[in-house]
């Protein structure tokens, strides 16, 4: 690994964890008596997963159409969105984000210099997460796309 | 899907989106000229992804500890934490939340009332995300727990 500006961030670990801690004077109640679990094939279980490997793909450095493209296609799924946070990487633009949905989560990572993302959907209960592919695929165009789609909380 | 408080938050999708991206002023910068990807095996890739499925756990429904082990994991594989956002669900305790890290990201969501939490821990570089297993175990000494490893930006 090469040294540079990222080492300025690499504070001392217990610091980084009492400064994070400190500041969470509360943390956020939300009341939901939704099950999310769900019954699908036969089988019960919490949601599906979806892991995208993008490659050949474009806008992949700028944070403010990623989120939007991001928060476009967690509305089309349906999900509830509870917060949403991104990164943008110097010099090659990549972008780290995640948005937080009541469903679980949608998070991306991108390497713009590899025209590579890779993209995580997680939507348990009702909500499909693939009907957020449109929106990442109209925004991010890949050459292929790979969706790997697993299921979480599988009871056994 | 029971209707209950949840509905509050489901407000118009367009106005969702608009009041999230009015407040971002300014998306934070991070210098970071590392590459992160990576060559073991004679595979080269962008990093691991661990999937777990911890059944019969505990300490599920306590965001401030579940926070803190999951910066704890962080620390111990030597990741640099970028961002962490943590919401609590009442009334039956289940906790979302996601560590952002420069390699990647932690994520979490459980389920007390089933004593089931799905966590990804996906570490890219250099930083190998088994080393935030142990801290993990030790807060949520799960009965059982299930680790798929999933190989993300293989190159072909």
């Amino acid at each position: 690994m090469k040294r540079n500006a990222l080492s300025e961030l690499a504070v001392d670990f217990e610091e980084t964890v009492e400064k994070t801690l400190e500041t969470r004077s509360a943390y956020r109640e939300i009341n939901n008596t939704n099950d999310y679990f769900i019954e699908r094939d036969g089988v019960h279980y919490a949601g599906d997963h979806l892991l995208l490997e993008l490659w050949e793909a474009v806008n992949l450095d700028d944070p403010a159409t990623i989120e939007k493209a991001l928060l476009q296609g967690a509305g089309d799924a349906g999900a509830t969105v509870l917060h949403s946070h991104f990164h943008h990487f110097s010099p090659y633009g990549g972008v780290s984000g995640v948005v937080v949905l009541a469903e679980s989560h949608i998070s991306i990572h991108t390497w713009p210099e590899k025209a590579y993302a890779a993209i995580d959907i997680f939507m348990c209960g009702k909500c499909d997460p693939r009907d957020a592919l449109a929106s990442i695929e109209a925004m991010f165009r890949p050459g292929t796309m790979d969706v790997q789609e697993i299921r979480r909380g599988v009871v056994k």
